[in-house]
Order: structure tokens, then sequence, then C-alpha cells
């Protein structure tokens, strides 16, 4: 422990038993990574219920266990995407309590003693286009909630049907923040950021074919955005967009 | 004339001037260029008020008039895209008839006995996005106007501001064709191609920056519009929407 | 229903049961989807016989038959595109009326009661260039058709060898609209749009390798076309294609 | 006005001036942009002191000054980015109290009567890695103070030199909002991502060369970020950033 | 057949059993692919001993099986390329006397009476870079042989052992016609352009990974070549090379 | 000179002034570039007319002159490609005798004892779609006769008109070699390709704008040409088209 | 052997048994890769105690297998990268002394007779930023060790967690050469670059999705550090790195 | 100072005069930018002669005299790169010792007292393959010059005349590091990398045209390079690659 250790030292020199010049030397070296404002991030995250993160594609189930049952010794807690249904079934005979979400592709084992009352303010709201953009929103609600924030969702509004989202208009005016989850021409974010004074997130989702190159025709036309204020994550990254809708709402 | 001599030809085959090996061979390596429909279609385009377009960029002041006179002396008619003011200055010089818009960019010496019933049927209207994309969206008005077509104009109803565009839903109803142009994010297409029953073709501008490369965020999304049935020309290219458009409503 | 609804709303107001300011409130909030306008458009393209169209790829089976039972169960018809064989067959099992087009990977249940008097007016016209780009070419024809429109076929028709193409003049003088469907270096279209007086809708295709780079290669060379007025959709989208030359049969 | 206008129709409906069905025929064809939201919208936009704001990119002078004037007439305020000297010093003549940034190449015309109190809540701290990438850091601090932020500045910070970042920990962790611009790497939103708990806006800018490809380089980087929550705005988007920073401040 | 159909016309002209103005109405509407140059040209190409050539990739085995039975009925050969080893065991099933080179991924089925004088003048010399190239070059060896020409290997010639190369200089100067492929930096027909004053080639291939990008690394080169006169063709496109390589020697 | 120092060294080998060993380390650090066959290259060049050529574009007039100066005492010819007005002018004031072609902006200066007999055999037929191509066209022609060959033009002859190519078959297969000029959509070398047996270099131009992208849309769709033999040089290439093209004729 | 042809060659002129000129026509035709500097650059391989290296992907285990007999029995080494388990494993049967890296993928068979000095001076720090990075980290680990060096390994020190990375600053400022590994936005090699004075050589690496482009993110990221002095070398590629740094210690 | 800082403290605490909880306070804030290893790190800077480097381009002539005043009277010395005839006459006429060198566009001012002897060990070897690539290669030469080396330069080798290279044989494999700069097909570095055993550093231009793409060829190119062991740096970067291999050479 840090803090403890910077104590001991200091009371070391404060009694005489450790020289002034020994102290400066031993000081000089500090391993960074063992500072206090490190471990306080640490801690906040644990107060805030936020569960570490692990990032499952790419990785063996077996891999996938390991590092959750590091997480959930040390946390009590663990939140893991793009899962597949392999390692989905392994956490879950390791961690029976473990919530599986196989549209959104996620794996969380809430804490077991999560606090009534959301450390965040104000609703997350995920609007999404079309169905095929729903595994992406699902996973940008599912982590939003792990992260202990309040979620709505809003789906099928593509812009080809603007009647639609029209009729939502209320519902996307209550919201604290907007993401907004869409593939092919990647419009609604901008319609939505016209009809809005929250900020909006927008994600480019890879569905689609032809020129819409992976997901490439959808983050342009998000960053080009004729709405102001609109802000862009990755491609298929609904995490990230949870991520930064949890900032907005928690710090 | 071709016609006139292929019949020449016969005639002389018939009357036994010219032997049938004769005929053979001189009709094996009859240039195709004066085929009958060839003409045809020359004489068509005439009918229709469709004058020969030049495209000036990158063409000499000299040049530009140059090809002019020869169309007026042929045609009695021409228009140019892609005008610079010095162009269109030496042009009215020379034919002081010559129509000229500045924001299209346009030149246009119409026939001087042209119909006063259009040969198209329908309006083409013609929405543009934002002021920046007006020089595309008025070229298309110019164009399609001289082509011999009705054009109705709508403009700055981008869809960050989507009460504009559903105000004018009854004009998008009536329209025959739609040259819808945006440039940014070209969200506009699959929002206006969802309104209406009526063909749809998108024009990308070159209006933004950044990850806008150019135009191509916006050719990419209009590609992709999630509203079935829009069509996409070149970036920029309103010249060519209303080329097509014209064809819509005068074939 | 809408209309109902505003109608017993008036007529509330016109008998006093209801006060003005009440139903000025009500009418503040009234749900825009389901004003008249769209249940109208819903209405016609009913009548039109155009039925819903689902995109059957990275659907399950199971996933692509219950959305079509929804269709079946509300309009009497649908139409499927990118159907893999295993979709068909399930979809087979459950309405063995539906036609299987395995070359377009299209699956169709037609109206029992499909007029025998097609709605749209003049012919669609599929040109394609190598045998390759077949299956796009079919599914323009296949949806085109199954929109209620009059549909011919014009095959192997590539620019490297131009005989084929002009001894086919006629036919292609005399369509409607035609869809110009070619992959690899897609010069089609241009010589197509040099031949006729028509809209030609160009489709490039993902048939080529190396340097076509998924058919961006064909995409940008009809983008680039120097016949004025033709007009491109996305990459293998047969279905847009026919969807586009369909909004110009009948509208 | 459209309540109004409601009102005095439904008075109509009551007082048996207007039958029920012709009531109904006018609420079919309702003008969708005179509804009360759209005005409140309007509204909500003067009170937040929020100016409009031109791009003056690609205008003239005289065409800058003519939309400001009118601005000015409807709001009491203006803001303009991408001003060349030349459009700031006719805008200067025509209203001496505008406020000219040459380094953000911003203009602003702030309300005569500008609130005391902020409307918004917390510090929008605006951080940039390279002297190069001052303009577009000062445009995003010129643009959130014009919005009625709080605005920081911390510059020269870039990665290659990670001591002077580290030394500004604190004023960092106590941003309610970080705009953090960089090109070149962009490297520097992740750093600062991992720093901080609050949200992270990250502006790629075209400063670089060569492989840098105007800022494409940066901006792949940064929507790349392996710091969870940070999002991404166009190319120099210093104004798009700003918005967005309001928008978390202020809704 | 088209000059026996226009001599019989033009004898039922002479003879008066056909009028000028009846002729001339047949004349207009000829067929052109049946014009003699097409024929001609059909006839040429069997003569040389250039078989119709197959692209075997994405078309079952059945379906070349029965494209190169149509072939073998027409012209007594044919040459597949792109050809699985199940489609080289299927074809050597029907026609036993089938060349199949498996490196090269080429099935060919020679005429039975081919000439033993080859129709080309002087050899075709291919040149590769490394051994992953081979599948490439061997493609355009074999093809350029099954057309008729006389064909030399000089393999493992990679530039970052030039002595090897330079070793092989004189039987890089007697060749007719050089192809030479590469993959990775595609450097070496730069190389082999300055040391030869005959035509060059230059194939790249995908070989490679990371920023090779499927071979577009190899292309830019080989376009970009400081060797003046050296030519490209598609990636992995050593069919390509080898017809043009043909067209050099034998017209 | 190498082949005399070779020469003295074994002489002095053969008569015992030096040792076999001092020879061999004298031999093992021969300097390659003084080796007989490049002197033979050079000897070569200057033998078929090919002056040295000078790229011009990016050099200051002082340095293109003083680069031709040294050419013409060498050679007693030099050929400058990419040469502006002013540079053309200063070339001409220096060496009275040169040649400038502004539309293919080459300066060259002829052998003054240029032999009547052209080294190269058949024609070198230079083709091009569209008016604006005729820049690079016609450096490819200057070039081609400034290596000594026979050169032919054809222009205007684009794809969207086929018929005049088409009436110009017979000077297309007369060629021994065809460079065929195009941009945009970059058709014409596969129709041209079709229609002839002869080796066809396609030479992409910058000519276009937008999804053009400098010349990519037509140099992609040349890349992938279905004309099997059709290869390409880089965009805007004349020069390099020449010199392969006289690779073909010449060698 | 060269040297010795050459010394007889020599000798013979010396004896008189050849003239000459006869000797000059022989040494004009030397081949080249004979030449004794290509000899001695294979002796010297063979000193440093750096093994022939295989690239396995893409080839069969047998063809491996064959290579590395060849090499084994030439060089009593050597080493393979991108090796399958299966290709390993067959490996392994073969030589029972080879070393398989899972993670690194890589096969190696030592030389028995390795000297216990290693050639290099300095040690190599391979440092990398997520576990997922680590098949490309070790890669270049095993190769610079198979190659003689010292190698150290630093990992999991992303940026978003900079406490990590300056803590190791001891490490860092230690190495003669760092060899750094990333993925996502690569920014990892311009924080180390500003950290130590050494060589630092960039690895971009494949892991990320997305706008990561298959590491082109992070290859552009590296190529565009702000610290001087960063080289990079291709995506994945941590076998150059390796020779690369290689280089650095023992030339 | 941060070393006193610490020590008196650490005094304090000793005295008494501070508690130990309060000193630990203290500890905790910390400003890292004053700790002993980044003062350590610019000492070292200064002893090795190599000067702050000022990029000018962008920058005006103003700007850069001003940023040189400050770093002369810190440093006595500075380095600009990229720098104007305006940016070098201005600092000429403030610091008449200034070197400027046009070609490479640097202006240096050296150190008064530089020492004699070069801090850096062997030769930097500066390759170049046209006559364009010069100024990026004399960039090169004149800031590791700057930077204490001894710096030698070997031009005009290109790949398409082999000789010359080969020639040079022994002056390259003398050189400590190799800095190979090429333009079009960046061939050159593989070239070089397999004649030599030293690093080679590749330094791609923008040299060339069309498919160049502004350098982005050779770059992609020298990152495949088939010579293991050679590194890249940005296009046009000479400065980056002179910094790299002085890491090389000084660490």
């Amino acid at each position: 422990m840090r803090a403890e250790q910077l104590e001991s030292l200091l009371a070391e020199v404060a009694s005489g038993r450790l020289t002034t010049s020994a102290a400066l030397a031993r000081l000089r070296h500090l391993p960074f990574e063992d500072l206090p404002f490190a471990r306080i991030d640490h801690h906040r995250a644990l107060r805030q219920g936020q569960p570490e993160v692990v990032f499952c594609e790419g990785k063996t189930p077996d891999q996938v266990v390991s590092i959750c049952e590091r997480l959930e010794a040390a946390d009590g807690t663990f939140l893991g995407t793009r899962a597949s249904d392999l390692v989905a079934r392994q956490l879950r005979d390791r961690f029976p309590r473990t919530l599986w979400n196989p549209l959104a592709r996620t794996v969380h084992l809430p804490l077991s003693d999560r606090p009534d009352q959301s450390p965040g303010t104000g609703t997350i709201l995920v609007v999404s286009a079309g169905t095929s953009d729903l595994p992406v929103a699902e996973e940008a609600a599912v982590v939003a909630d792990a992260f202990g924030n309040t979620v709505e969702r809003l789906i099928d509004v593509g812009v080809a049907g603007m009647h639609r989202l029209l009729a939502a208009g209320e519902q996307l005016r209550r919201a604290r923040v907007l993401i907004v989850v869409a593939g092919m021409e990647g419009a609604l974010p901008s319609v939505v950021g016209g009809m809005v004074a929250a900020p909006v997130i927008a994600v480019p989702t890879s569905v689609g074919y032809g020129a819409s190159f992976g997901g490439l025709a959808a983050l342009l036309a998000m960053l080009n955005s004729c709405a102001a204020g609109v802000t862009v994550v990755n491609i298929d990254n609904g995490f990230g967009a949870a991520a930064a809708a949890s900032r907005i709402c928690q710090s």
C-alpha cells in the first residue's frame, strides 16, 4: 500500500532513523504507479459500480473465464463485451449469477450489493435506426446500465420513415444524453441532433454492404453532421458510447 | 446524307449499273457514323430543345466562344456549365442574348423560337440542404429548364431542422422527379426518399471540410441510403442530375 | 384510426363536451405517425402490389420466417432478397406458394389476387455485362416484376464485344427504363447511355478481383460516366435499382 | 402564431361556424414548421445567449456582413467562424463592438445585456498538443465562451513530453468537460482520457504532412482510442467540439 | 451467314424482286453482330490456337464442366484459370486429355492437332521475385504457352539479392517480352526495365500482409516505375499479362 | 574507358608485370558502372534516335536549359516533357531548332541527321476519348515520334457515341500498337481492346472531377478491363505509354 | 567457385595459354552472382548466428518441413515465423530440438554450438501496449533472441494508464534499442520516444476493429509521431522490427 | 528546484516542524514536471550539441525569428527546417552566422564552440534515387550534421540503372547507418537493404504524380520491403530520418 509506505518513510525520517538524504534518494525513484491518485481512481471506480470491462473477441473461453475470476475476486463484479455463446455458457457454469444478453453479446456479473440509488443523474436514451443495428444499440444499453445509469431504448426509427421519430419527440427531449446508433448512410444522429438540446453521441455500425465499406460511410456521415455538437465513436463501438454517456451523467 | 446514299446505291443495283458484288464490297465498309439511327437521334435532340452542353472548366474563354459559335451556327442554341465570369462576359459580348446565371455558373443561349409547350411531363423539383449547396442545385435547375422541363426549387431544408422539410410535404409529393442536393453528411435524399413515391436523384456536393474528403462522405451516404430507390450521380454533378431527370420526364 | 379519432375529437368540441383548450392540448401532442398521410402511403403501397421487402442476409432462417409470417398476415404477400438456400427451403415449407429464384437469391409470395394489369407503364429492361453479373441482374428483374412492372432481360453484352450490344439496339431503344448491371471496369452503362434517350440506372457489381476492390472500380467508373444522365446505386444493389425503376414507371 | 391559430380553429368549431369535417380537412395539412415545439426551441436558444453561428469560409465579405446584419437585427448577437482578416475588418467597420480573435479566426458580437451569471455549470477545459494546433483550440475556446460557458486553456502538452501534461493533473481533473485538440498522431486524447473521469471530446487537426493525409491519421487514432469514453468530432472542428461541450454543461 | 444474306438481298434488288425502298428499310436494321468483320475475328482466334478462357473461380464444378463441353464441341480446345482441385478432377474425368497445373491452377485441353510451329515470334520470359509469387507467374507461363508462344521462366530473383538477377542478364536481354511478377514492394519490374530494351509487363501480386493491402502496394509501385515503358496489369492477373504478351508476339 | 582498362590489365598479366593474385584483387573491386554492357546500352540508345528525356515540371527554366545543354553536347538531341511556356521559350532562345508542342507540353531538339528510315516497325496509333484528354494523347504521340516511330492519331471517339469509334475500325485494326487515352470512366481501352488483336496500352487521365479522384476512377477501370491483354500506365503518363509502345515496335 | 575461376583465368593469361582479347571477352560476361562479395555476405550471416527465416503462413506443413530440412543441412539452424500449431508439431516430430513459442507463432532450431557470448551489444527492449499486442511483441522478442541479442520485455503499458509506463522509466532508458508494439491508436511509440534517447522502432498491430482498418490507424499514427526519430515497420511485422534492432546492435 | 524542495521538506520533517501527515499530503501533489529526470534529459541534449529544431512551414518569418531568438538566448544554437527564402533572409539579417542551405531548406546557427570531435560514432550515409529527391536527402544530411554526426552523400543511384548503385558497394558497406531517400516506386531501400548489414532508414518522398498519391506509393513500397530490417519514416521526413540515425550513432 503506497500511502502507508510513504507514511512509514516519513515516520522514519521524523524519528531520525532515516537521514534526509537517504529519504530523498528513495523518493526520487518512487514508482509512479503506486502514487495515491492512481489508487483513489481505482477506489472511485469500485464505488460507482463500474466493473472492469473485458473485450472477449479473440480470446479463448478459458482466457475469459480466468480473467473474470480475477476480476470477481478483486471487485466482486465483471462485465464482458463481444462474448460468443460458448464464452457465455462457460462463464455461467462458473458464475451462475452471470447475466447474459445474447443480442448485445454481453456477460455481466453485477455486484451482489448494488445500491438501489443510481449514481448517475438523468436518463441515457439509446436510439437505433434499423433492426440490424440492434446488437450495437443493445451493447450500449447494457453497458450504460451496468455502469449504474438509468437507460431507455427507442428502436426502429430510421430516417426513411420520419413520422416514427417525430412521434417520439417528447421522449427524445427528456433524455440527459442520447446514444444514436445507425448503419448504412448514418443520417439519424443529424436528425436527432436537430431535435434536442442534450448531448448526442453517434455510433456508426458496420450494417450495410458494398459502398458502406464496413461502416465507413456511416462514420464519415456522422463526422460531417450538420447538427452542431454531435460527437462520434468508432464503428460498432456501443461500449465506448456508453462509457462516454456515463462520463457525462456521473462526473 | 446516308439514307440518300443508300437509296442511290440500291438504285444503281436495281438499274444494273452496279453489280451485286461491287455493292456488297461498298456496304461492307459503310461508315457507321452515318447510319440513319445516329442522325435521327441528332434530330430528336434538336426537336426537344436540348442544346449541346459545354463543360467550360479548364478551357480558355477563346476556346469556349469558338465552340459556342459552332454550336450556335449548327443548332441555334448552346448551354455551358462551370463558366467563369470571364467566360460569361466574353460570350455575352459575342451573343448578347446569352443568359448568364452566376450562381449556377451557367451560360445559355435559348432557341429563338423555343416552343411555348414544354416537351416534358410533370415538374422537376430541385431540393437543397444548405446555402453552400446552392450553386450545384442551381446548375441542376438551370440545365433542367434549358432542356425544356418545368422546374421548381425548394431550398434550405437541411435535416437538422426537419420541420422545414415536413412543412413542404405537399410540394414534394407533387413532383414528377426530385433532385436532392446535399453536402456534409448527405442525409437529405434518404429523408425525402421516405416521403415521396416519385424518383429521387441524389447529388452529393463537395461542401464540407476535413472528413468530408471533398464530398466523399456525402456520396457514400447517398449510395447507402435506406430509402429504396434513391439513385446517385457524381459529386457536384448538378448537370448530370438534370440530364437524368430530363430523361425521365421526356422519354 | 387517426382520421376517425380526429373526427370524434372535433365532434366532441362541436357538441361542447370538450373545451377548446382541452382539445388544443390534445392536438399539440398528436402522435405524428398516425397522421393520415402516412396511412395513405401505406394503402397505396398495398394497392400497387409492392410487398414489404426483407433483406435476409445476416438473419437466421427462423427470424426470416417469423417476419414473413407477419407480412403475409398483414398484406397477403412478401418479398425477400439475399436469401440462402436454407432460408428459401424453410419459407417454402411454411408457404408452399413461395416463388424461389436461386440465381437471384429471392423468395416471393405474390398476392393471390394479383391484378392482370400491370400498374406500371412501359418496360424495364435489365441489361448485364458478364455471366458473373447475373445474380445481381436477376435480383433486379425479379424485384421489378414483383413490384408489378413489365420486365425484359438482355444478358452477356459486355463492352469487349460491342457487336452483341449494337445488335440489340432496337430492344434497348424500346425500353421505358434501363437497369445496366456490370462489374470489373463498369463501362457498359456509358455505352448504353449513349445509345438510348431513356433513363439508365447503373448497378456496379462486386465481380472482379485485385484492383476491383470489391466493386469500387465499377462504382467509380459509373459515377464518372461520360454519358449524361446515368444514375448509380450501391454495389450489388439490384433491389435498389428495381425500386428506382419502379418509381419511374409507376409514379 | 400556431397555437393561436389552432385555438381560433377550435373556437370556430365550438361555435358551430366551422363544421367538423371542414376542420378535419384543415388539420390534415397543418404546416409542421409552425408547431409550438419548434418555436419554443427557437426561444430557448435566444434565452441561453447562444448566437447563430456563421461559417464564413467560402463566403464573400459582403455576404457575411449581410447575414450578420440580419442576425443582429433579430437576435442582437452573432458569431462567425473561419473568418479571414478581410471579413473581420468589414464586420468591425459595420459593428464596432465586434470581438475579433485572429488566431481563432472568429468574429463575435456579444449580447449587449449578456447576463453576469453563466448558464452552464462547470468549466470547459481546452487542451492542445502543439503550437500549430492553437487555431483550432482557440476556436473551440472562443465558441464555448460565446455560448455562455466558463472556459480554461491548457496548451503545449504534447505526448512526447509527458511531464508537462502530468504536472497539470489537478487542472485536468477539475474540469466538467475536456476538449482535447491534437494533430499528427493524435495521441493526446487517449492519455488525457486515462487521467480523468469527465467527458473527453477529441478534435483531430490537419496539422502534419505526408502520411497525416490532412488530419486523417489523427482522426483514426482518436476513433481507436484505448481510453473508454473518448468521443470525436470532424477534423479541425473546434466549433463542433465547443457546441458538444456546451450541450453537456447546459442541458 | 451475313455476307451471303447481303449478297442475296442485293441479288433480289438486281433482279427487281425487291424494290429499292424495301431494301433500304431492311438495311437500316441490319444486325451488327453478323457483320463480316466479327466473324473474321472469330476465325482468326481459332487459327491461332487461342482457346476460349474460362475464369473458374466462383463457378461450381458442374458449371465449369458444362461450359468446357460447349467450348470443346465448338473449338476442340479450352483453357480454364483459377481452377480448384475439385474442378480440375471433374474436368479430367470428363476429358482425360486435360492438362492440369495445380500451382498455376490452370486446366487446359490443347488442340489435338496443335501445329508444331508456334504462331508467335520470340520468347516470353516470365520473371518472378519470391516463391509466393509462383502461382501467378505460373498462370502467366501456362496461358502464354497455351496461346502458342515460346515461354521461359526465371524465378526467385527478388531485389534484396540483386546478384541473382544480374547473373541472368543474358537471358533477360534475349527475351522478346518480359512478364515480371512481384508482390510486397513490387520493385522488380523497375530493375528489370532498366536492364532490357524489350517490353516489360508488370504483374503485382497479393503476396504480403498489413500495409500491402492485398497487393495495392505492389500495384502502386509498378505504376510509378522509374523505368520508362513498364506497363501494368491487375493484381494477381497472370492471365492478363500472358494475353498482353501474346498480343505483342503474334500481331 | 573500361574495355581499355581491362585490356591493359590483362596485358600486364600476360607480360608478367602484374601477378595473378594482384590482378585478382583488382578485378574483385571492378567498378560495375564501367562494365562494357552499360556502355553498349548507351550506344544503342543513340543509334535508335531515342534522346534522353527530361521531366521539366518542378525544375526552373535555368535548370532545364542547363540539363539540355549537356544532353545536346553529348548526344546532339534532347526531349523534354511537361514543359511550361516559359521553359519552352528559353530553350528556343538557346536552341532555335527546338520543336515546341504547346498542347503536348513537349520540347524536342531532333538529331540534325535523323535517318529517313524509322527504326521501328509498324504504326503506333494514339486514340483519345475526349478533347480534355488531348494533352496526354499528344504527349504520347510526340514522344513516340521523337523515339523514331510512325505515329497516327484518332481523337474524340468516346464510348458514349460508339458509332464514331466503330467507323474507324479499319484504322484501329491496321495499327501495330494502340495507345488509348481516356479520363472519367476510362472505358475506351476495353472497347478498343475488344476490336483489335494488337497490343493496347491504356493511359488514364486526370480529366474529371468529384469521384474521379484525380484519375483514380479511370485507372481502376483500366486495370479491371474485361478485354484480355490491356496493360496500363500511370495517370497522365503519355510519355510512359509512348516508351512502352516504342519498346514493342523497336526491340 | 568464382575466385578460383578468376585465378585460373588469370593464370592462363599469365602462362600465355589465353590471349588478352579472349580473356577480355570472357570477363565481359562474368556471372555476377558468383562475385566474391556475395559469398562473403553469406559467410558473415552464418558467423553471426542469424538463421535463415521462413515465413510459414500460406505454406503447407510439408513445404515448411522440406525447406527447414535444407536449411538445417546447410546451416545447422532455422527460424520460422507465423507457424500454425500443425506446422510446429510436424517440425518437432522431424527436429525434436525445435523450440516452439505458440504465442509468438515461432519455431526455432538453434545452433547446437551457439556461442555463450552474444554477438550484439546492449539490450533490445520490447515494449507492448495491450495484451492483444503480445503475439507481435513476442515474435519480435523471439526473433531478436534467435539473432543473438540480449532481449528484455515490458508489457501492458498502454497510454491510457500512464503511471505504469512512467514507473518503468529506468528500464526504458537502459535499453540500446526499443521495439514498441501497439495497436488501436498506436500512441505508445510517441510517448516512449519522448522518454528515451535511444532508437525507437514502432510496430503497429492489426489489433482493433472498425476504423482501425486492420492496423492502418496505428500505422499512420506512428508515421506521424511527434517524437523525432521514431521509425516504423509494417503492420504486425514483429520479425522486421527485430531484424532492424539486430542491425543496430550488431553492425 | 525540485531536489532542493524535497530536501527542505524532509528537513522540516526531520526537525519536527512538519508532521508526517502534512508532509504526506504535500508529497501527494508533487508537480511531476520538476522531477530530476526531466532536467537531466534537457542537460544531455545540450551536451550533445543537438539544437532545438523549428518546423518553419506555416509560420510567418517574424514568428520564426522570434522563436529562434529565444533558442539562441537559451542554448546558443538553433536549427530550422522547411524554411522559405524569406524566412532564411530575415534570420540571416538577425544572426549573420546562420548557415542557410536553400536546397535542404534549412537554417542553422551552430554553437560557436562546437567541439572538434563528433559525439557520434560511425558515418551516416544519405543515399538518394533521383534529382527530385535531393531536397529531402539534403535535409536529412544537414540535420544529421547539425546533430554532430559524420555525414556522407551518395546521389542519383535509382534502381532503373543498377550499375551505378553496385559500383558504390564499398561506400555503402562502410556506413554505420544508411538513410535511403526515394520517391515514385520507392524501391531503392530494398535493394540497399539487401547489400548491407547496417541499419537502413527509408524515407519516401512525394516526388511523382498520378498514382503516386503524394508519396503514398513509395511509403507503402518501403513498408513492404522484402529486405528484412528496413524501417520507415513519414513522407518527405528527412529530418526524422536524421534524428533516428543520430539516435543510433549517439546513444
